[in-house]
């Protein structure tokens, strides 16, 4: 497998001049805006295929070889896309078969993009006559440094192809009906399938509460697309085996399971578009330093920044502008966490189009003369004094496990509450493991555990074969282990563990889970640990400490004085239940316990609140997010931006970010 | 007409064993924890439709005989449930017309539980065999003592099927279309119909504001359901005529006149899920009592709990637990308001299926050693003791109007508001009845009124044919009756009376509404009455008293000083009007000076807010949903509980109950 | 083209005896009540199509005659309605085509009005035919001044027949598909249309974010229900070409461009239902006034007013009462701003349909003896006296852009914000120049500015062709223009103007807009302008004053201390720019200045916020909206309801109105 592996920190955009052949000086003033803003990586040819195919069988490639000479000869490489993304309205109108079908069993009309069966042998014909005849023309192309494929895969399709596709995929995983009817407790309300016929997706008009069939729906469609992909790179790999293959994920996306997916990928690429002007910055930069590490930790290689706005967004419901200083800091995040480039959407505003007021580095002015443009200016700048960082990986001790089907089976749970704030939770403890100052991997329960010191797996409700045996091996070995409410409940197939939760981790955390409460929106009871009181929200788990020793107690409703946190030493390690949601505060001060005890130690010591530290090979990240200036002591080294030594206690400006080599 | 006429007070459980064929250990241990829980009747066969007959034609009854058997041998009797509550895969697969259509005219997929059409000739046959096979196979099993036919009837279809249904109720009801375009007023926007093959059941892609037509079509759904339900029973009571016939009933289930539906059963049973754990307890119970004083006024006899949790439920957003005391006094409340058993769903959670996190005797532990356990065996043993109320009725001087369908009419109402708030008015009425410490019956406006002291009548918009003149009978026979806003305006057919509101009770009632004006959400008036003044809200006529006495008046806006609350006095009796929806204090001090003038005497005098008291037979409940200890003074009797002489004034423990034999 | 020419000043209802065959005493105590309520005109037939087309090709229109006869007789004059808002079932029944297709291709059920395709040959062809019996039947009668076209015009179908005529019309738009593509940036997400067949109009399940397709569609919705109306008029016309032609418009209608919809009509009516009994009164009446400003506006006629209610709606959430003395303000607010008429919905509250508790003249009680009936009297008196106000036009030097082309593309824009406010700003500012005390006419961007002294042009994000050339040269003709945020961004297709913001608009504001920030909904920044501080919300463009005066500036975020207000001296003119949504003090602070500066003399000086004055012919409206009483100084002149002189400070009571004859 081919990585990204470019002789640069790659900077540069999204780049569509197919919109603008009516403008034939775009290009040119194009070519210069670039060089004068430090770009050296452009992606083209994305949602481009009636350009590529006016009409059926007829390529018009000649305008994409010209813009890749062009970027050529300026230096500038490129991400070749396939246009996949959104077929042409002359596909859609001739071969119906290629629009999706929704789950109320009605076709869709042509328009938007991402409207397309993966299943349809019709498209994925069409797909790969379209990326062989790419390959063919431009594999060799010297500007060509990889393979962007499609875009943002996302969505579903139930027409009468995917079903048929759905029932194969039923039968390869469970054999016979029986197995089926029994891993998905099909006894409850009359629901044993007798006939794989009987077999269809869920459906808001149909069966819809089938737990076990939901999650295996949401399979299939990794399934499916994982394996459209890998079909959309076969003549890639076949043609071109030295260019490396992508495509674009997205923020905290539950649709697909991405831990499968990247499988087919040979780096990932990510679309990154945080709240900035968010009240709570530092909420927003966790969360954006979540997904990075989750891109990173995918393939455990440095990952892609494949699109991020220069500016402001233009989908959301209000659409902030970047604050000064915003631009850069944000972008060194990306770099800070692993990526290799930072690339815009988009070059050049479009004059019409749904997201014509996106922010690109050219606005409708069309000049440089623009705060914007003068921010990518400096980040370009600065991507060229940090070369050296390309290729180069954090070491992180710890591990945080956020499990992609472990989220589609807590969100269609029911009981004891319907929203029962994974994500959220998930974030919160990346927030507090962060706050501590190390570098952080983001895995599923089926990664290798065996190398981190801690390992935080919150609401980890299905435990899939193997899982509480191996993370019960990782405490003997020596490892530690944070668990929470709703922990160990389901298999695989969502049939609960018999014989008292938390199932196969009972022993190893030493707690029996005999009863859940469920909280209003807005009410909270009470945790009392370390002589400290703190807030909690949302679910208690009612638990009997069995082996465990109690760390911290309940102090209202009828559990009053009833344990919530605990400890379990077992083996050379320690395994640790926090049976509710607490706040922030209590989190920190338990994490601050954990690292002691299990011997992680922070990047910086007494990290203010606000203020991200990573590492990245010997390269020090230290990034100001409080939205004021802020003291940190900083060790001694180089400051990477300007040469100069650093080191002590030193003041950030807002915004400001330090990158200091050892 | 056979009664539920158990030699016992039925406890027990929804019980599944079929979801656990593959477990076969299970049947035992049950069989030696329903014992351990005093439990002493299950509802079996529910939903297992599948079960009985896998495939179409043949019958698999061995394993329900075996657990008859079981059960039997254990001393436990059992209510055989029909399957019908769901069909079977092989069904809707192979004859889709069992699967109902939408009011958008397409045809839901199947799935889930309530998806069949009820007019469908395939389905009635089916049921019609199952059920013919059931009676013949275990009609005589000494473990049978009742039938559960289906589950918890709901939903409408709008098929072909229905449509020509729907066409003949109406040729039925009206005649001729002469009378059905008088009827419905279709002379606004054009809507007469010129043949009966235009007529269509309500749609929101078709006609959906046509006030006859809809309240038309909730009847048919109504008749339609009705009908089916005899004829499920119809081999039933042919084959069985010795055993009763049941359905389970739904809180404040809008969709279905249950006065009508329950023409067609022998007893009501009742699945009774109260918001425990809500901050407003009395609320909560209170709406409790409301609707098992429904189940039992429906029949007038004594009702089946059928279902209820012991622990929370799965299916709302939020499922709190039961504090303790609760399971307790919430099963004695069901008893007080003339439950003969207390039921659960269910017996032992599923290991999957939507519900399995819904509250049951057996958890996923598997074992007696839990809370909810002990909470069950508690109620068990009281039950014991409390034998000899079996049967008893308590006798109720005030009944309260909940009329279904004036409920359709006033949902469905246009003007002065979208919301009257209907329901919660009845509720807060009865809430104002019940703390006056008095047993209530719940009626609707086609029941005799001559026995009751006082009738509360709130939001009487829909006055169908005679119920005028019989309201106005009673009170010339010396009745009380109280009206409310809303009242008097529409005949059955949504007709409004000309002439003057309320209308044909005008005269009774003495006053003529000239005006209704409807407040915001956040906006309230004035009531001044007897010195003190109060709140309302929602809507307020404005009145003229034309014989009545002014007992209160608005306080603001433009109709300051006019009158709120009247009292006519009329033959030997009283009306009494109250204009506006006033708040609780307001109706507490109304309905005290009602009672005196009525000479309707509490069970207990000065009853503290948030204690409930009812009396059956020769027994007084006296129950503390207070959520503190409350001291009241009870009269000198036995308390059935702990045999202890009681009376005098009498601390009630938080959640305390009790019941006490004069 | 015949104007409403009438000899009195309108006062009557929608009249609708057809409903009321069954009740035949109803004629005669109808003619007697409006004879007491000082009616002289009434609208019939409306809805009444069954009643005159009982079955197809049958026409019974007997039952009219003897209306409009009795009519004459009584001395009241009639609008004869057309049937056309809703089609009897017969017609649905037989022809499925004349019900509308939905956005997902779906097809109606018959019901409800409205409900028919605009382009069904079938339909219109029984339009035809029945306007043309109408029109032979009674075009003649002499009770007949006038027709009222179907009712309400609204909503779009989606069918064949419409996609076919999409097709012709964006044929006929375009040209050419290369012309289509370009002027919709069809390149972005591989949109191109290659084929006019692939064509179809926007669908949530289809094409829905292509701005050029919505307009797009937008237009063909008027234009083919503009030319429904042509059609509908054509026999009437052609027979009856003395009497004029209306159709009822609504209010802030924004489905349908009016001005381009009045064409086919010789004056303007109007369905005028302001939400009085809102806690803020004077926000109401302002919006009210504004929707009478544009029927005026629309043909520089009078128009009328030819719905509104004597009391309350049924249709709202909430429908309060008129509280005394506000039907009479409200019905003289009409008069003030140009209606020749007022008229309620309705007459007779039917006994039954969707809007039986409408408000209406006689109520279900059907007597004369109601606060409603002596309100209409009153109202009727007063018209008697103002009679020679008919036909009068107020004067404006002061016009207010709301276009409804702009409306559609700012509603349809992503970026910066999803809501944008646009006619939540146009009210403001409409309000701001209100309350200055002057008239104002309504206009979209196509009509002549030059006649205005002051035009304001809020939020102008579309600037058609030639707008922009029309602005500057009404500027540099010495006119003041003010412009807001979100000013100038598009052309008529929804591409953006390339060069800078505000486009072709930048030398005549002097502005170049580089960026835009977005606020959320509970965010605001601040205005320092005059040494006074004012908010802002909802958008803030950051803008260079290029040749423009700064005026004010922001005071907060990273744009604190930028420009914010400014004005352009050009040519003989005046340019102001406000660059973001500031409250209402800034608008009455800035349009203070603006009048000062631009010469615009108010009616009366220092009028209290609140009251409204505006003037007609030579007659002055002076209207207390404050809810108080309050004290003005007046002109000197007669008052026309008292016929006393009256002049000075002045108290008008609370909902009072003077009328001053100079």
């Amino acid at each position: 497998m081919p990585n990204l592996n470019l002789p640069f920190l790659g900077h540069g955009c999204d780049y569509n001049p197919d919109q603008w052949r009516a403008y034939p000086e775009i290009l040119n003033e194009d070519i210069r805006l670039m060089k004068l803003a430090n770009c050296n990586l452009m992606s083209v040819g994305i949602f481009a295929w009636t350009a590529l195919e006016p009409e059926e069988g007829r390529y018009d490639f000649d305008w994409l070889e010209n813009v890749l000479n062009r970027l050529h000869e300026a230096g500038i490489s490129a991400f070749l896309a396939t246009p996949s993304g959104a077929r042409p309205a002359w596909m859609s109108h001739r071969y119906p078969e290629v629009l999706r079908v929704r789950a109320d069993g009605l076709r869709n009309f042509h328009g938007e993009r991402h409207n397309h069966c993966f299943t349809s042998p019709v498209y994925r014909g069409f797909v790969n006559r379209m990326n062989t005849a790419l390959a063919e023309r431009f594999g060799k192309h010297p500007a060509v440094v990889g393979w962007h494929i499609s875009n943002e895969f996302s969505g579903e399709c139930h027409c009468e192809l995917c079903q048929a596709a759905f029932r194969d995929f039923l039968k390869a995983e469970y054999g016979t009906l029986e197995a089926l009817n029994a891993a998905w407790w099909t006894g409850f309300w009359s629901k044993p399938y007798t006939d794989w016929a009987q077999l269809h997706s869920p459906s808001p008009v149909g069966e819809n509460s089938l737990h076990g069939l939901n999650l295996a729906w949401h399979r299939f469609c990794t399934r499916q697309t994982t394996d459209f992909i890998r079909k959309e790179a076969e003549p890639l790999r076949r043609l071109t085996p030295h260019l490396p293959v992508t495509t674009n994920l997205m923020e905290l996306f539950g649709q697909l399971n991405y831990f499968e997916l990247a499988d087919a990928l040979d780096f990932t690429s990510y679309d990154s578009y945080p709240l900035w002007g968010n009240p709570d910055q530092e909420w927003v930069a966790a969360g954006a330093a979540f997904n990075y590490d989750l891109m990173r930790s995918l393939k455990q290689r440095p990952f892609a920044l494949m699109e991020s706005t220069p500016s402001q967004v233009s989908w959301k419901n209000v659409c902030k502008l970047k604050k000064p200083g915003v631009h850069f800091l944000s972008s060194m995040q990306a770099l800070a966490h692993g990526a290799d480039t930072v690339q815009y959407f988009q070059w050049r505003k479009g004059r019409g189009g749904c997201e014509k007021f996106h922010g690109a580095v050219v606005g409708h002015a069309g000049h440089e003369h623009t705060r914007t443009f003068r921010d990518v200016q400096s980040v370009g700048d600065a991507l060229l004094k940090l070369v050296d960082l390309r290729g180069a990986m954090p070491g992180a001790e710890v591990a945080l496990i956020c499990d992609t089907e472990n989220r589609w089976a807590l969100e269609d749970c029911q009981g004891p509450r319907r929203d029962l704030k994974y994500i959220d939770t998930v974030l919160e403890h990346y927030r507090a493991l962060s706050r501590r100052g190390v570098n952080i991997d983001i895995i599923d329960e089926t990664r290798d555990f065996s190398g981190y010191k801690l390992v935080a797996a919150p609401m980890l409700y299905m435990l899939r074969p193997g899982v509480a045996e191996r993370l019960t091996e990782y405490v003997k070995n020596g490892g530690t282990l944070v668990c929470t409410a709703m922990t160990g409940r389901v298999d695989r197939n969502d049939l609960c563990f018999l014989g008292g939760f938390p199932g196969p981790l009972r022993q190893t955390l030493g707690i029996w889970i005999e009863e859940v409460d469920a909280l209003y929106d807005d009410e909270t009871n009470d945790v009392e640990m370390g002589g400290q009181s703190y807030s909690c929200a949302t679910v208690c788990d009612l638990i009997h400490a069995e082996t465990a020793q109690v760390l911290g107690a309940y102090a209202s409703d009828f559990y009053a004085g009833e344990p919530c946190v605990t400890r379990n030493d077992f083996g050379g390690g320690a395994a640790y239940y926090i049976a509710t949601r607490p706040d922030a505060n209590c989190l920190d001060a338990f994490y601050k316990e954990v690292f002691d005890r299990a011997g992680v130690r922070p990047l910086i010591d007494d990290l203010p609140v606000g203020v991200q530290v990573t590492s990245r090979g010997d390269a020090l990240f230290v990034m100001n997010f409080t939205g004021a200036p802020v003291s940190v002591t900083l060790p001694a080294g180089t400051d990477m931006l300007t040469g100069e030594r650093v080191g002590g206690e030193t003041e950030l400006g807002i915004n400001g970010v330090k990158i200091i080599k050892f």
